[in-house]
This record gives C-alpha cells, structure tokens and sequence, in this order.
C-alpha cells in the first residue's frame, strides 16, 4: 500500500527521454531530492522494513551518497562510503565487477568493527552489478549486509535476477 | 567553544602522510562519519548558526552528497546536489573554473523555486574554487546562497581568501 505521501514522492521523479543514448528512458530523482516531504517520505520508507536491524548505512558512490547520509541521520547510524576505485588514500578492500563493456572496481576503509550489521543503500537497482560487488565488499571489511534499499528499480534491467532481496521503493 | 562531543569526533578524522603526494597530509574524515554520534554531533553543529535560515541544502560532488544528505534530514529541507560535469541529463547551469592544471565544471538541475535560499555543504575548504564557483551556480537556478558550511578548513590552501564566509567546523 502506497501512502499519499509515497505517490507523490514518485510522481516527483522526471523520465527523461533518449538518455545518456538513444531509445533509453533516464529516471531522473532530483526533483524528488528538493522536495523535504517528498525526501523525508521516501527515506523513512526505504528504511521502515528494517528499523533496528542495522548498525551503519552504506552508501555507493555517487547518488548512494545522497541517500545514504539521508539514511544515517534518519536512522541514527554511522555511514560508510563506498567509493569508485582511486579515491580513498587507504582502501580495505576492493571488488571488481563486469561492465557491459570492461569492468569497474569499488572500494571502501574498514571503519566498523567485525560483526557491524550494514544496510545497503542505492538510488537505484540497474543491472545489479554495483549492488552485487557491495555485498562481497562488506563481508571483506568485516561486517554483515542484513539488506540493501534503493529508491527505484528499473525492472527492464533484470538485477532483480542478480541480487533478489533487495527492497526497492519505486519501480519502473 | 568544542563540546566533548565535537572534540571526540575532531579526534576521528585520521591523517594519511604523503596522499595523494609526497609532502601532503590528507585529512580522512571517514572514521568520523562511520561513528553515529561524531556524525550527528558534526551535521547539528554544521547547521545550528543558520538554523531557519535556508529552505534546501545544496552538496556538492562526491564527498559533500554524504554531508548534504544527512543535513536535508537533521533540517528537514529538501535536497539539491552539485553535480560535475556531464553526469546530469538535463543541466540547468554550468560554471568552470581554474584548477593548478587545466579548468573543472560543475552542473545543477534547477528544481528550485526562485528565491530559495540555500545551504552551501561540502566536506573540505581547501584552495576555495569549488565553492567560489558553487556561489556563481545557486543564482543562476534562481537560488539564494544564505551560507557555505563545511566540515573542515585546510588553512594553508589560502581558500579563506577567496570565499571569506564559509563556516568551517573545524580546521587543519
């Protein structure tokens, strides 16, 4: 059951025809983003299921970010970024993963103690492959991914396939 | 005047020698956002001079998402996030500026009513031209930067000189 709040969240997301290449339909979220109750509405739904079952969020660069810490301060939670490869002076850990064309690689600090229950957060679930490397990253850093929320799932991608669990707020 | 509270999450941001280059000190604030209450303690503090004052809070790419994230919740404003170049489908406005080699560009997509007031966040002050070019970009999306609040000042980059206002948490 979506809430008022929830539909009108959703209706704040702008579908951006033939982008970044033809034929391809972009969900743009920013509009969603600037708008508090819209915001507010969708991180306490994306956080609900699992209220009490996590000790930090984890963020994946770059709009991961933004929820993320969205996240930590809704929840009350420390917040762990997961960045692209290159960017953190002292990486713990690394996974890389395949692209449709190379690969790419994640890495993130070990700043949780052994046993730190994660959450997983995104903007969206594509393909899965980004979502599917940070559930082996966290375990190499010593903590337990207890589930992962993104605000939108592109269901035309299959990640769904991929990575099963994830609860995802919106989809298109 | 540093609460315990402050001075404890001071106390988190690590110092890595000789990142990104020999003979500089990288200020690593990631232990600081993993620990719940350094976190919430540094997000109130960042906002608490302009409590009231600003109706969204505007990050800027990457490390500033993590920061403004969490500060639209603390606040209960919406979102905007500065973006670099060539990653929003739909930029509203552009601005470039001098890097030591070759120029930098950041973008916004104008989901802001005219006259909103905004919020400036990002992790680090340093030589100030990411910032000074974020104070360009706010008016023409028809915002209102009311200030610029940041984490931490790295005070031998001299940025201080180029944005005087910005409200730094701490410094180095």
């Amino acid at each position: 059951m979506q809430t008022p709040e929830l539909a009108r969240a959703e209706s704040l997301i702008r579908t951006i025809p033939d982008y970044p290449e033809p034929g391809v339909l972009f969900r743009d979220i920013t509009p969603l983003l600037a708008d508090a109750e819209a915001l507010r509405a969708t991180i306490d739904a994306m956080i609900e299921p699992f209220a009490g079952q996590f000790d930090v969020v984890a963020g994946i660069e770059a709009r991961g970010f933004l929820l993320a810490g969205a996240v930590a301060m809704a929840a009350g939670v420390g917040l762990v970024p997961i960045r692209k490869a290159g960017r953190l002076p002292r990486p713990a850990a690394s996974v890389s993963y395949a692209l449709e064309y190379g690969t790419a690689t994640i890495e993130a600090h070990d700043d949780i103690a052994d046993g730190t229950r994660v959450l997983l957060v995104d903007d969206v679930l594509a393909t899965g492959g980004t979502i599917q490397a940070a559930h082996a990253l966290v375990p190499a850093l010593g903590g337990v991914v207890v589930a992962t929320s993104v605000l939108m799932e592109l269901v035309a991608l299959g990640g769904r396939a991929i990575v099963p669990d994830v609860h995802a707020l919106f989809a298109a």
